[in-house]
């Protein structure tokens, strides 16, 4: 059988954070609930001159100088995000023309003249279905080779339910035969049903209306004649255009997030099922560690308890488990299950086989698309610093986008990991980040600096164009 | 080696059509212009409740019903578009929730429950990726069946000189082993090169400045501190929004005509070079028909005649020509030139190769990412109307994506493609459709309309949500 999977990983996280202590205490929430509740110490925030674009950009190109790759042979390069910064041209093509720019030195122009580019979008598990369908080209023909990058920015509303799970950034990953990292197995459960849980919409105004609700603050009175006179008649490019609708993008989503868990429960659950019934085993029986689509970073061992629980039902865990903390009680089910979750036996699984993935998101925070795969190099960088061998280890994926769709699968840790992952440095490079105030945070979040607060990266974005046949193409340099 | 292709077609087109011969009155363009020069007849138009989830829906359903499809043997489907409905939330999910919708009756609910379901976004070229990538998955397993969907709306503004070029609709394939319309190669050419020649950037707006050209046109003054004020306390959730830009989404490009013509040009070229050089010929000696992506009728006989010309010096076709029009001459090149791409020879060619593939683009406009397979249909339901017979013949597929991308690719017309192709009805249905006058159009395209004008689809959309977590989700229905 042939060997397909991840021959080499690299990451690109903002070098700007916010530490969640000081945000909890600006909100007035207990840090504790963020903190021991969720699982949550920092968040990754973007610099002004920083996107979609110039995250994937920078985690390409450290891709390509960590394993000294020749771009000639990567036959595709595949993007999976959520925070794509057009509507029709790709954000990986921003990402790969820097790249091409800075390696042409190297390798001569145009050197990624015949390879695949392209954007794909399902919320969160965009980039899963990238891996996806590289590991199936690559799988076609021995001499292929692929890259997935997942490249997203999490931003929700100051204030609101969903502020502290913000994060930023983005994971490249070389796609080939016989991969040094992880084989992939060409076994996928999947499950989808379309659900509103979470989703990024067009804003609809009427233009007209909001023309008049100015109109209404100034406490003026004019008749719907004469405001529509003046603003036909105005010379202003936002005001003057033909349509009488306003169509407003927000990067913050609009969402329900206890509906998007009872989606990502129910869309895992069922994508388990369909993983089980063609493997003909069970997951929890394989799976030496798990590594999950992290919104925040405790949210999987949160979400697989049930599943943990029904499995451990089938052999002699639940057996240990009610010596631990007693029968199950109907009259009591709530407290019992939160004993449960909080019992020695499942606290061992999660310490064994959840929690190193755990630990970069605790420090980035939620880097939607990327999230997963930023877990898969947090367990391997963890292993790696603690000395623990993972060689032959089953790794479980537990992928989800909302909107909505699971995916799960799984791949073995090939006897070279070491190797390739030392070249990562994840924690050494999280610890180097630069805190901001939240009085920083705030106005980078409401766009209101027009200087990059402090910036170390590679690749960052110059401008945007305003020529009239190129108004709003971005453009980005290596600094 | 494994037979792997199209299996079965189906499309939707809106039922409004504008004529071009009343556009260009409107426009005081000459008809001849756009008629001979260009090949339009007339333009699709999406009444007030169609999107592309809405054309998505009707053109996989009517899949499902003309060829009695099982749901629960689609292991997935793929979306290409450049007109996406939410920047997290797939179209496909909408398109794939109401049809799941209809066939519950015969099927049970969730029908696509284990479904793999993907938007792909490069412009006019995702669809392509969709067809590509799912040729992939579906050949690593002789059970496997996969739907490709291509859906897009091409609105330009109105009196710009895109404004002809507009249409919209869509294309939904199945894709099987041993397919019955088409075998597709897997051999692509492919050429990338980051450009800006077309894209549907985010505009953005400081929202001061445009609150202060509200003032302006009234002419008042205020200081801005009482502006300020003013602003931050306004009840409008377009205006009390905390952050200082507004990012507008617009359904039209922005666009380089020339400069986009040049790219596809270009890109072609190199795929072409890419196709041959994997392929071991050349294109022009093997495919008795060519599909292109059509921004326009014409567009892939005009871009086309240059590579011909190439290829007709390799062989006695370039004699043929020079015995017709004369020897080539430096100092009269463009006269020359000219002459070569009206000569018989090359008329000869367009007409037996192109022609057929282009009479759906003349009456439905630009379809962008189902242009391509839009032409396929057309080629197929031209030649069962004149009862041409297609079996082994070779088609060349020519795909382009602005911003930018090529994919050149072939196929082998099967024996009993006239069967599947029997169902598709196309030309008898666009006869059908119901023109509307300038007024009427003009209207639409402003947004300016709040009822549909006539409706005839089967699914449309019904409404969007407003509530606080839910605000901006489509809903459909069929009628």
């Amino acid at each position: 059988m042939k060997k397909i999977g991840i021959d080499a990983i690299s990451f690109y996280v903002p070098s700007l954070t916010v530490s969640m202590q000081a945000l909890a205490k600006h909100r007035d929430i207990p840090y504790e609930k963020l903190n021991r509740g969720l699982g949550l110490e920092a968040m990754s925030i973007p610099d002004v001159n920083e996107d979609t674009a110039s995250f994937a950009a920078n985690a390409l190109l450290q891709l390509f100088e960590s394993n000294n790759l020749d771009p000639r042979e990567i036959g595709r390069i595949y993007l999976g995000t959520e925070s794509a910064l057009d509507g029709s041209k790709p954000t990986a093509t921003y990402a790969v023309e820097v790249v091409e720019n800075k390696l042409k030195d190297t390798f001569g122009e145009r050197c990624f003249k015949n390879c695949d580019v392209l954007d794909m979008t399902f919320a969160c598990i965009g980039a899963v279905d990238a891996l996806h369908n590289s590991l199936d080209w690559v799988r076609n023909n021995e001499t292929r080779k692929a890259i997935v990058i997942a490249s997203d920015l999490s931003k929700y509303e100051l204030q609101s339910t969903g502020e502290y799970t913000q994060g930023a950034g983005a994971v490249a990953m070389l796609i080939t035969h016989n991969p040094s990292i992880i084989t992939i197995d060409d076994t996928w459960g999947v499950a989808t049903k379309s659900e509103g849980d979470f989703f990024k919409p067009r804003r609809l105004y009427n233009k007209s209306s909001i023309f008049k609700e100015v109109i209404e603050q100034l406490d003026l009175s004019y008749s719907d004649e004469e405001l529509n006179r003046i603003l036909n008649s105005s010379n202003s490019e936002f005001w003057s255009n033909p349509n009488d609708s306003v169509e407003v993008f927000k990067e913050e989503p609009v969402f329900d997030g206890q509906f998007s868990n009872q989606c990502y429960s129910e869309r895992i659950t069922e994508a388990f099922d369909h993983f089980n019934s063609i493997n003909s085993t069970n997951f929890l029986n394989d799976w030496d560690h798990f590594v999950f689509h992290l919104p925040y970073a405790f949210h999987g061992r949160r979400i697989i308890f049930n599943n943990w629980l029904q499995w451990a039902k089938t052999n002699n865990t639940y057996q240990k488990l009610v010596d631990d903390i007693g029968e199950f009680d109907e009259g009591n089910k709530k407290d019992w299950l939160k004993k449960a979750s909080k019992s020695n036996i499942y606290r061992d699984f999660v310490n064994t086989r959840i929690a190193a993935g755990e630990r970069a998101s605790s420090l980035i925070g939620n880097m939607y698309t990327a999230s997963i795969f930023m877990s898969l190099v947090s367990l391997l960088c963890d292993a790696l610093e603690k000395d623990i061998d993972l060689t032959n280890n089953t790794i479980g994926f537990i992928g989800y986008g909302s909107g909505s769709k699971s995916k799960v699968f799984q791949g073995i840790v090939q006897e070279n990991w070491k190797a390739n992952v030392e070249k990562i440095q994840l924690f050494e490079y999280l610890k180097s980040r630069t805190e901001i105030d939240i009085d920083t945070y705030e106005k980078l979040h409401k766009c209101q600096l027009k200087q990059p607060v402090y910036n170390n990266s590679h690749v960052t974005m110059s401008h945007v164009e305003s020529g009239e046949t190129n108004k709003g193409l971005r453009r980005y340099s290596i600094n």
